[in-house]
């Protein structure tokens, strides 16, 4: 019924509203559905050949994603992208990934060296490649794996409703700046390096400063995006 | 249908399941819910007289705001209480309340000062009256005016959500300990002073003494309850 996305892993467990929140999910953070969009119950229903009350649980769980907004009675829009909400959104990334990998460098063990390191090594495999859609994913992995460090469920949980927000921001400048693989490689090989030698101030920097470039490089992405949109919308004035 | 809670204010365009959220919310809240506890999803949907899948999207919003935990196939449980369950709630929430206060020492209005000053004065009353329910509903209140001066809406969205977890650990404490109430309110009038005078640090300060403080207090009720319930155990093994 519901196709999967490539990144997500299937699982036996997941509910079906949880199948459509990755289905509309994915739609919003490629661009597919845009900011301010109306996001239609009955047509998702009878699209996806399902109930209308499993549609409304996906909408709570996006909207829990920070990926649309419900307005009791008007129904649901996918959420806005502008500087201010990816600057937002970067602030309090930054703010909880900098205690996460602190953590992490205190309380790592050997087992999870291991699967830090067999993920780099494919990223950089990726980047040779050039395979923007699979260090996109792979970059994400990285991410999913590193909540636990943060020792708090309640950071955890943050983070990963956090996430799909963040990939639809890091979607728009991967995908406009295919140089950007290299930059990011860098900083996911200097980061699990700090934190293995237990340098967890050195590893906060770093995330810090990769936030503050990443954050540039979403803005000026949206940046160009909406003069498109402009350029687009004033010729078809004519 | 359903009865409208001590701290709900009444929204017109608030949705059915938000009131169902809000219901059960408050039963968890003041322990008439304990940890562990099943949901019935049934059974709330026959007492409330509700559809079922207005109880589903109920159980998603509190899920959302860390009073349930939901299992796939399984079902709905209150979510446990415990050292560390506390533990990781007040490093959160003293994270987040510290860039929310410095944050407001920068950029209150006059108009803000007043409504604070305002809700202040209630709160002195409250405390000459011994008055545990209304100043515990009146700290609420006055923590919710105050996310917005995060001036982040993901910052805000995420306060708005642990708030629920923090009044039934409060609630906790409050209810064991009436001397608190002014200890509580000396809190709030320092805050608001130090943000008045633009003293932001000053603020990020008491809050973090406060948190810490609070934190013990719930902890020393939680570790009372676990013996209680403890003895009550015994006891009816005999």
């Amino acid at each position: 019924m519901l196709e999967q996305g490539n990144d997500a892993t299937f699982k036996a467990a997941e509910s079906l509203a949880e199948q459509i929140a990755r289905h509309v999910g994915r739609q919003i953070i490629t661009g597919d559905l845009v900011e301010g969009e109306r996001i239609q119950e009955l047509r998702i229903a009878s699209e996806l050949n399902v109930s209308r009350g499993s549609v409304r649980e996906a909408l709570l769980i996006l909207e829990r994603r920070h990926l649309i907004e419900i307005y009791p009675r008007r129904g649901a829009v996918v959420a806005e992208m502008s500087a201010q909400q990816i600057k937002s959104l970067f602030e309090i990334v930054t703010l909880l990934l900098s205690v996460m990998v602190r953590r992490a460098a205190d309380n790592w063990r050997q087992s999870d060296a291991e699967s830090f390191t067999a993920l780099l090594e494919k990223m950089q495999q990726l980047v040779r490649d050039g395979d923007i859609e699979g260090f996109y994913e792979s970059s994400f992995a990285f991410f999913r794996m590193s909540y636990r460090f943060s020792m708090n469920p309640y950071i955890e949980e943050i983070l990963e409703d956090l996430q799909p927000a963040l990939q639809r921001g890091y979607y728009l400048a991967l995908h406009t700046n295919k140089r950007e693989l290299q930059e990011a490689y860098n900083f996911f090989k200097g980061v699990l390096e700090a934190v293995l030698l237990r340098k967890g101030e050195q590893a906060a920097d770093l995330v810090g400063d990769f936030c503050l470039h990443l954050r540039s490089l979403v803005l000026d992405s949206l940046a160009r995006m909406k003069q498109i949109e402009l350029a687009w919308a004033q010729r078809s004035r004519r």
